[in-house]
């Protein structure tokens, strides 16, 4: 009683599949990587940017055709609940999954915040039994997190739950990670070149995280960041099996941030949309991976991310200076919040480039910048300030790979593209963001406020290099020849001086 | 070393958080449901399409104030893999997540497709044991769903592979939930008011859903539908739970579809889609579950939602035409298998509500239709011509609940609506689906084209009024008060007579 295919059409349609199949190099369908991406450029119009003596070298470099490029994609994101006071239900949630030994992750600062508790309330309520550990740091380090593990192993919880930004929900991840493979190394699981890079090869605990920053998305993503001292980097673990069981986005939470922290989160989300949006797609990713848990987090701009990255850089434009500058605007905190995780769900699947690539040595080589705002006893370059500083650069550099996105996301910024050449792309984006970015007010208009002059480029070029998990997807870099990224970096980051 | 809020703008956040928390009700930022959701209408506007008597019986008929309206929405979503050639990597899939025992699940057709022998190919690689059900009925019944699950029982797998459209992965869900519950009765978990609707407590087995149909989205959804014959109707189980762990989708499986199930199968993302983007809002469903097990999945339209539902809508208006009248146009039916994933994504965390209500008797009740291109041996309205046939007549009575969001959708055809009057929306949205049915060709315009005449509409609204998980999403319609739902059910279906 099933339906039959009428033969001829079924005929027709296998011959085709086959002859797909048998021939993939050939099928223009799917072997041809712009195909899907009608706005990627060709490699005429990707070496538009660069000088004579890079494209000389480029070229004297051909790309590795040994190495077959990638053709799927995978999109995973945590559930997401969001609503005004869903933290309350979260004693329901640790019961439903049948937990019985939860480990509350938290920092000093949201340990007395109304988030936790309301946390403790609701576990109390259900009689659940748990250990608050209060320890992470801002921006955590390796031993941060290696003292957090410490704390979770003897404990043997049977779920994890994140009450804090970015940094109490990653050093959770880890804490979760680890205690679930107790006798690895903590290099195991580090992306390589930095760590081993070795694939995570069974489930972890569940994990509920709760942000009270909008920013990081972290409540979405497998990714989870920290400075490892030692290389004077940072880096991370980056794995779908990291993500968060559930996050719980309850807009409340975030009335907490003082609005230097609201405008640097926010800062962060824009790049993190930013960069996903731009980041080369997928299908030019190479190698292919031979097993699909191989397939990496970070995989270039997709179908899928786009619409994530697209929808919360446009939310972005429009609730960031109300959320900044109006500390009552409670639709655009909540805006924020949500445009947080939209971007989380994109660049979680798409990834990040430059901007975050170029954010790492600039935030541990702090010459000895405090941020407005900010009331710590120590000098920070906030990461939402460290990533958005050389945005009018980056993406004044990456625009020739692909201009129709770059003028896409600056029509974003309300700039009106109709007449504007393809040419123009990168310094019309540039211009809307170094406008956004002043608008919004307490940004350092480039490195040089920072304290950075061009004695620092030589050591930031360095502290790039190794992201490698990221530089991957920056469009227009070249990463088959060191010498010229290095030269392409150094001159991102003398761009970035001022803007 | 952590962050220090400055004391007064915490001590103005926690007074602030506290007010909202403590005065819920009036607080303007989440006690109003059209807050966040601008375009809602008035009760005014919303009832600007009741006939006087409607009116005066819906004024008769106050709102339930003793049950508070829902404040959070949660999406939920399989993993997604996409791209032509993936189905190869399927069992690498099973491997890691360290199943042995695999029950593939499909039907007849699909039993000989390349889809099963690649899925066949993958399994014996990494030599796994596994055993194929060939018995999946399209359009299933609870028999065909009672015969499955007890192949399933006593072969105990440890993972589910569902190959094949959203008859097959609709019953592969139901063999996971009743193996996993040996000794629930069928009824148990089903819909109420038809079954028990029981809440599932526990997860199931993992399921990874290959599909070779792009229409039902069952692929990313916790649905399953079939017909529960004793009582002529359509019903199922819908849970997040029963959601698959992972949906392989592989453009190439979609080419073996013949051109009238393309059409039907995108007709269903279209409704799924529109169905969606038009709900009734998430903060206006009755009544806020008491614990979050207890939210439905079929929650109204929301943030995230409705980024899935609008992008495939958008999709399937420039995409179906061109996948349904070139068989060899394989960037259509690419695009057609996103868009029927992104609509998944989409009506799976908001819910459809009419054109989906009303099919299921149009379907069940049929006079004696025999969609062309459908080589069965039986009278059958495919499921996507079921509920295409309503719609004209659906978005012209849902319209008054939300005009922007009714011409926004009547953009998404194409349709200029810079000059289109509020109260013309349902008319012009009406006219450019019409417009959009006849330009596709093979499909009835109207209930009369598949021999229902007045003499059915009595039956026809009977087996409507049980479809309460999809008419509760339906905006505009009367479910405080029984007669006028009838009334307004009967109107539809005489209006969608002939279009």
């Amino acid at each position: 009683m099933s339906i039959r295919i009428a033969p001829t059409k079924a005929t027709r349609a296998i011959n085709l599949l086959r002859a797909v199949q048998n021939h993939p190099p050939t099928c223009p369908c799917h072997s041809n990587p712009s195909h899907h991406h009608n706005h990627r450029p060709s490699l005429a119009s990707a070496n538009a940017s660069l000088s004579p003596r890079q494209l000389t070298r480029r070229l004297a470099t051909p790309m590795d055709h040994s190495q077959q490029k990638e053709y799927a994609f995978e999109m995973a994101a945590s559930s997401i609940r969001f609503g005004p006071g869903c933290t309350k239900e979260v004693g329901m949630d640790v019961k439903n999954i049948g937990a019985k030994r939860v480990m509350v992750v938290t920092d000093g600062v949201v340990n007395k915040l109304t988030a936790m508790k309301q946390v403790r309330e609701a576990l109390d309520a259900e009689g659940v039994d748990f250990q608050v550990y209060t320890g992470c740091r801002v921006e955590p380090k390796d031993s941060s997190i290696k003292e957090a593990i410490a704390v979770a192993k003897p404990y043997q919880p049977d779920l994890f739950l994140a009450v804090g930004g970015g940094s109490v929900i990653d050093t959770a991840k880890l804490m979760n990670l680890y205690t679930c493979f107790p006798e690895a190394d903590f290099l195991d699981f580090v992306n390589a070149p930095l760590g081993k890079g070795l694939p995570i090869t069974k489930p972890l605990k569940p994990l509920i995280a709760i942000p009270t920053t909008a920013g990081t998305g972290s409540e979405t993503t497998g990714t989870a960041i920290f400075d490892l001292v030692s290389k004077r980097a940072k880096t991370g673990v980056a794995h779908r099996v990291l993500k968060p069981t559930l996050g719980i986005c309850d807009p409340l939470n975030t009335r907490t941030m003082p609005s230097a922290v609201a405008a640097s989160s926010g800062l962060d989300v824009l790049c993190h949309s930013l960069e996903s949006w731009t980041a080369i797609p997928f299908n030019e990713r190479v190698p292919r991976p031979s097993n699909p848990i191989l397939r990496p987090a970070y995989q270039g701009a997709n179908p899928i991310s786009d619409i994530f990255s697209l929808q919360a850089l446009r939310s972005t434009v429009k609730y960031l200076p109300r959320a900044v500058h109006d500390p009552d605007d409670f639709e655009a905190q909540s805006e924020m919040l949500l445009a947080a995780t939209l971007a989380g769900v994109g660049f979680g699947n798409a990834g990040v480039h430059l901007c975050h690539g170029m954010s790492y040595p600039i935030s541990g080589q702090n010459p000895n910048y405090k941020h407005s705002g900010y009331e710590v006893d120590y000098p920070i370059i906030p990461h939402g300030v460290s990533v958005a500083v050389t945005a009018p650069a980056v993406f004044k550099f990456t625009a020739a790979s692909n201009p129709e996105r770059h003028l896409a996301a600056a029509e974003c910024f309300g700039v009106d593209v109709s007449n504007v050449k393809k040419e123009s792309a990168g310094e019309v984006l540039s211009e809307a963001l170094a406008a956004f970015l002043e608008k919004l007010g307490d940004q350092p208009r480039g490195l040089k406020a920072l304290g950075f002059g061009s004695e620092h480029i030589d050591d930031l070029v360095e502290g790039t290099m190794p992201q490698k998990r990221v530089l991957m997807l920056a469009p227009n870099l070249d990463e088959t020849n060191e010498d010229v990224e290095r030269e392409q970096l150094r001159g991102l980051f003398e761009e970035a001086m001022s803007y």
